[in-house]
């Protein structure tokens, strides 16, 4: 449905996304209330994060309070339509199968101010619990790709990119959606893990550190940085966005505690949005991230064979402090592997299944404290 | 190597099993003790298991002593070659990358009595990291599947399946390889169990129980039962033979705490193996081992869509009583499905990512105690 089209209180016999075929949209809204109409929100507002004993306290980083998120503007009017993806990996089943089910009754997802649109991201591969079919499609948004002369020869991933471009975006355009979730599941042992783009993107900080005070768990929050028009990511698509990785989950794995953790955390992005869209301002605050340095492979041999697994010592200890001189890996040898660096550092994505073929053991992570600027009531929907 | 081909001591230059092209035997041997040679093992005779506080202890199961196992002759001689399998599914990798490594360095296989041939079963999905590639090797065993006409467009799987039937059997005959470990991962948190085809192979029995004491940890012993020619696994292949599952772990990760647990088990085996052939006897003992009964499907829509997922309450507790009235699913739409069957069970192979494919949510389980007659001290090598 593209923007200017209302979207309507939806059943699932509405003129939506049919869950046989979910490459047609399908909203969900209750029905529009005027800023006027805010609901106290008194007891949600974010407090200020306690330091962990006993941890290393990062340095704060300032921001300019007029800064704005990389690729889009900053948050200044209501949102309007919001997409919830899953299955941008088709093993990834949280996601999966919460779209399914959300496919087949939308109800938990309307909220009154907005729409919103579950939408299955890679049918194919979900049919198949794979990753991808033919190349990740969570890697496919390039602009080459997307302006890319499609054709029925092409890549499924590139007409996917392609054709969720054309529904959720086109990308960097006034018609994209005003925020889109990306539902994934992770190997590692990272909990809730929200994903944003930078800590200048003052819209989705609030909202991570909305979902931080009001879920249960810790959600620590990875930066993955903002590589602009080459940004290859399927969130690129939308106005704003936010990914979350809840594992540990073995791809092709449904567990039902990390279906209901993904569930409550969807559904708190969702009220953030709507408390947002009915007239709330939240104040500043200070929040702790981890900013993505650069990734570690796995030891080799000049073949390309593993030659050892990530230590014992190291498994597991997603967003921990791993210290120069701390063992990182075990070659079946029995010799160990120590981390080498000058400083600090805070691993994520540790063995993460489909990151041997990238050549990632673990992601290079530096802990930030960043202080947050308030974020201003909105006005209402942009023309 | 065909029976009567002697092994010799091996170095990864010998002729054995090239780790490039693991089609070829590798065999490590470090030359025969007489029985007379035989080591001392008074520390490692197996004790009597004792019961459980507070868990319901099962009726025991009292087998003639002269009972036999299904398909395979009592071992009442020396064994003379034994293989190990590893990467039988390609993504389970515990075993795909011990037998890798011992490919190249076989030393820790090699035991005085006998020879040992590491063996990747399964190259091509192990080179893709799936469980397979046209349909599961493990499956792939039967008479009918093993005398087809083979040729170049036989499936990859039934075609493997022949060609280790030819290296490590043929099934049934004198010629069979004396013993053969199959090593697997499974999803499902199932400790290190081990598999064996049926309580009455004293042999195997005896193996694990021996494991079982000289072991950390728990290691549960499932008794897949002894479906004869048309016996689908890899196992049936040798004289003898035991399965190893360990979990939870992720297919297509390598967790090093597995890997050297796996390791464990099967130098242990070994070195049971080693105490047999040098003339040790084995006095009989009571065990608890679980046997199959039938496996339970997820909850699906009449077109075989999930409806839910593993209860909460049932994930994670493989082996453990489940008593009729428990819950055992819980749905997308929040309703919970609870055990209708009339006595206690011990469900394994919970949420096994594997088997969503084989309709199969968790294995209903039997648990026994039998009475294991003693094992007597071999003869020499059969002629």
């Amino acid at each position: 449905m593209r923007k200017g089209q209302t979207g309507a209180k939806v059943s699932p016999a509405c003129p939506g996304q049919d869950p046989v075929n979910p490459g047609q949209l399908l909203e969900t809204r209750t029905g529009f209330k005027p800023p006027s109409q805010t609901r106290s929100f008194k007891n949600k507002v974010p407090r200020e994060k306690e330091p962990e004993p006993g941890r290393e306290q990062p340095v704060p980083v300032r921001l300019n309070p007029d800064s704005r998120m990389c690729s889009t503007p900053s948050v200044r009017h209501q949102l309007d339509r919001v997409a919830v993806m899953g299955g941008t990996h088709g093993n990834e089943l949280s996601g999966v199968y919460l779209v399914k089910h959300w496919l087949q009754d939308p109800s938990e997802l309307q909220r009154a101010t907005f729409t919103t649109t579950p939408f299955l991201a890679n049918p194919k591969a979900t049919k198949r619990c794979v990753r991808y079919v033919s190349q990740d499609l969570n890697r496919s948004f390039t602009r080459a790709l997307l302006t890319s002369k499609g054709t029925e020869d092409s890549l499924y991933e590139v007409r996917q990119a392609k054709k969720i471009n054309q529904l959720f975006g086109p990308r960097g355009s006034a018609d994209a959606f005003d925020f889109i979730f990306d539902l994934h599941n992770t190997t590692s042992n990272m909990a809730a893990c929200l994903l944003s783009d930078s800590e200048e993107n003052v819209f989705t900080m609030h909202m991570c550190h909305y979902i931080q005070k009001n879920t249960q768990g810790p959600c620590p929050i990875y930066l993955y940085g903002c590589p602009g028009p080459e940004n290859p990511f399927l969130l690129s698509v939308g106005k704003n966005g936010l990914g979350m990785e809840l594992g540990p989950q073995p791809h092709g794995v449904l567990r039902a505690d990390v279906l209901s953790h993904m569930r409550a955390l969807v559904a708190c992005g969702l009220d953030f949005i709507d408390l947002f869209n009915q007239g709330a301002s939240f104040p500043a605050f200070d929040i702790v991230a981890y900013r993505v340095i650069e990734t570690v492979d796995f030891p080799r041999s000049p073949g390309g064979e593993l030659l050892g697994s990530v230590h014992p010592q190291l498994q597991d200890k997603d967003f921990c402090p791993l210290k120069p001189g701390d063992p990182i890996f075990q070659l079946f040898s029995g010799k160990e592997i120590f981390y080498e660096g000058d400083a600090t550092i805070y691993p994520a994505f540790i063995n993460e299944a489909a990151y041997y073929e990238k050549g990632a053991a673990f992601h290079k992570m530096k802990k930030c404290t960043f202080s947050i600027p308030p974020l201003q009531a909105p006005s209402a929907s942009a023309p």
